[in-house]
């Protein structure tokens, strides 16, 4: 038994018809006209085996196929639909069309399960309509109080309720996802990164998705004339930055695990003529390790005021985020590698840099991800592309782990 | 016989009323209303002593005390009024407060001349309003053609010319600043840097402007997720910026004479989470030697090819300017180390980072530059100071000079 590559090539084509950018790349975001188009797309697959969908809390999508245990807890499979500005045709839509793949095949086959699985649309992953990641399913599992959700609006003053009202997706189901409802969760998705490929391998198996630690620095100097101060006089904010991005670069590289991005840097006053007088700049840094991810931090800052106290220079650091890093279910790792194994595909165990809905979760039941190569590594832009062979690859490894978890 | 501060310290203050941004530092555009009032007020002092005003070629002023030989070249002094948006007190106004006074003191005293005096003031020097440096200068000495005069527009569209004849400096002599009408130029400047500080001295005589090149270099990485891609895959534009902009520094500082500025940085995405695939910057060199010049610039751009090659980055290098050093006059420069011995000041012969009228003037006649401490070294924004103490050193040491020059 095996997957239809073939459909799975058409969901993903009919998935990206609706798109708010037709020329420069694809724009999905939450809860609009677009979103609401290949979600119906979805929901005509999903009825046509016989699945029953419901609206759940936040507007997150449950499609199930009852199984044969009443109040079992569920397999769930899936991911989002939502995308950024302007990103790429394979982000969250490789975890949808696999999953929805192994929907169909399961019930074409009739597959008996003893548990009921669960096809998942999760809300609002990227964050691009309102400006928070994984805020559908933090929603559902009720990590996001109800006086905190009503204050969400995205950039037009618009509530993340009135949206969710408006666009039809009214949810019939108002109840928290709880531990005790799950059995597992899989969801595949691309990698967004060079590994794979670089390795030649068409299946990453995911133990550890990172934390983050993200900050805001500011960086002062004196703004003086560019022509008129002689180097040995001056207190260049940027010059101070610039050793800061190069030695930041180092410190991560040199722990092999990490990661440290300076990704922001705004140049005040942004004058040709004048010395930089104030420098802001972001870092986002990441490790799969709690411990080693503050040793990192706390080399960076260190870097921060030693760079400042040796030019004579001032500097604020303000911590933006800190999220830690979630290690997933080794039971659910072990599985995927053993029936990669059985099918034949070579695989590695890795570290997601990015997070995912499977974050969250992991803090329920046993999670795990399969990721399948981004070329050249591009993600979140419109030259994102994945191998339709390497998709296929991946929904008839789910297919199997679903059938032996749910049996 | 000496000049009076007080009245120096009155006109100071006069000028500087005339300000569009009374709570943001001074701004005073060429032909605005503040820039026709700061006019006036220079005006009404002239016709004190019985100056000759006319409005000359391209809106610039000249008042003449008239000397005893018809026709003999004309001593000038002068500076500009005209500021950038939000900048300070003094830059263009020590040069026109210091000569005005100068004439005052001439014709109170009776001082017989032989070569006409002519108190200048040059319009836009600093490029504010028409976004050209030294623009005034450059159409009196006919360094602007007609046809590209007449296409100069400011940033809400308005001609030069049109802005000009609205203010009511409609030109009375449209003839061209030459050679031969020229004796000698010199122009009082406050220093826009730290040296003359550091140093403790009151008073810097300019041997050289500095010759500037412009550089618009864009550096273009691979824009990936920052979670998701090891440091060893990443080909982060910004890493290979800050390299060159460190080591731009270095190079520059080696050379003692040069300058090197990054100004201007230009990050694309620009996101937090993103590695940065594109960044743009600017870089401004300037040396005394031509040649040096050249040098640091081809070392330069040598860096930021080999950087780029080590990374795997590609870039693109753009001269937006080049202007060679300008050399004042050997004899001026003695006169006024002369006259400052004279007066018991120590002065210290410098070169001058920033560009000014002198440079254009310079390729006419004798010209030299007397320079006033700025302290901290701050010049064009709010912070800009100067001591009076030190302006009217400046003028003491100016009106010897003019007296000496035009006898």
């Amino acid at each position: 038994m095996r997957v239809n590559a073939k459909r799975i090539e058409k969901d993903i084509e009919q998935i990206n018809k609706f798109n708010s950018t037709p020329n420069s790349g694809i724009t999905r975001l939450t809860f609009t006209k677009g979103y609401m188009g290949a979600l119906d797309y979805i929901f005509k697959e999903l009825e046509k085996v016989g699945a029953e969908i419901r609206v759940m809390r936040g507007g997150n999508i449950r499609a199930r196929l009852k199984g044969s245990i009443k109040d079992a807890p569920s397999v769930m499979i899936g991911s989002h639909i939502d995308s950024v500005f302007q990103g790429g045709k394979f982000d969250g839509v490789v975890g949808t069309v696999t999953s929805l793949e192994v929907i169909r095949t399961i019930y074409e086959n009739n597959i008996c399960h003893r548990n009921p699985i669960d096809f998942v649309v999760f809300v609002e992953e990227d964050g691009s309509r309102f400006s928070s990641v994984l805020l559908g399913s933090k929603i559902w599992a009720g990590k996001i109080k109800d006086e905190e959700l009503h204050k969400i609006i995205d950039k037009e003053g618009i509530s993340y309720i009135e949206a969710m009202n408006k666009s039809g997706l009214v949810p019939q189901c108002e109840s928290f996802l709880e531990s005790k409802k799950i059995k597992a969760m899989i969801e595949p998705h691309i990698e967004q990164s060079l590994v794979l490929e670089s390795k030649g391998l068409s299946i990453g198996i995911v133990e550890t998705i990172a934390g983050i630690k993200q900050l805001e620095v500011a960086v002062h100097g004196v703004s003086n004339h560019a022509g008129a101060t002689p180097m040995n006089l001056r207190n260049d904010a940027l010059c101070g930055v610039a050793e800061i991005i190069l030695n930041s670069e180092k410190i991560a590289s040199e722990k092999g695990t990490s990661v440290a991005t300076v990704g922001l840097v705004d140049v005040n006053p942004g004058k040709t003529n004048i010395i930089p007088g104030k420098v802001k700049f972001t870092l986002d840094i990441r490790d799969k390790d709690d411990v080693t991810l503050n040793e990192i931090v706390d080399k960076i800052i260190g870097l921060i005021d030693s760079t400042c106290k040796n030019r004579s220079l001032s500097y604020t650091i303000k911590q933006v985020s800190y999220t830690k890093p979630v290690i997933l279910s080794k039971k659910i790792v072990k599985l995927i590698e053993n029936v990669a194994k059985n099918q034949g595909v070579a695989s590695l165990k890795m570290v997601s840099g990015a997070v995912h809905d499977s974050s969250v979760i992991a803090e329920l039941g046993d999670t795990g991800m399969i990721f399948v190569p981004s070329k050249k590594g591009r993600s979140h832009c419109p030259e994102e592309d994945t191998d339709l062979k390497d998709i296929e690859i991946a929904a008839n490894i789910l297919l199997e782990c679903v059938i032996e978890l749910s049996k």
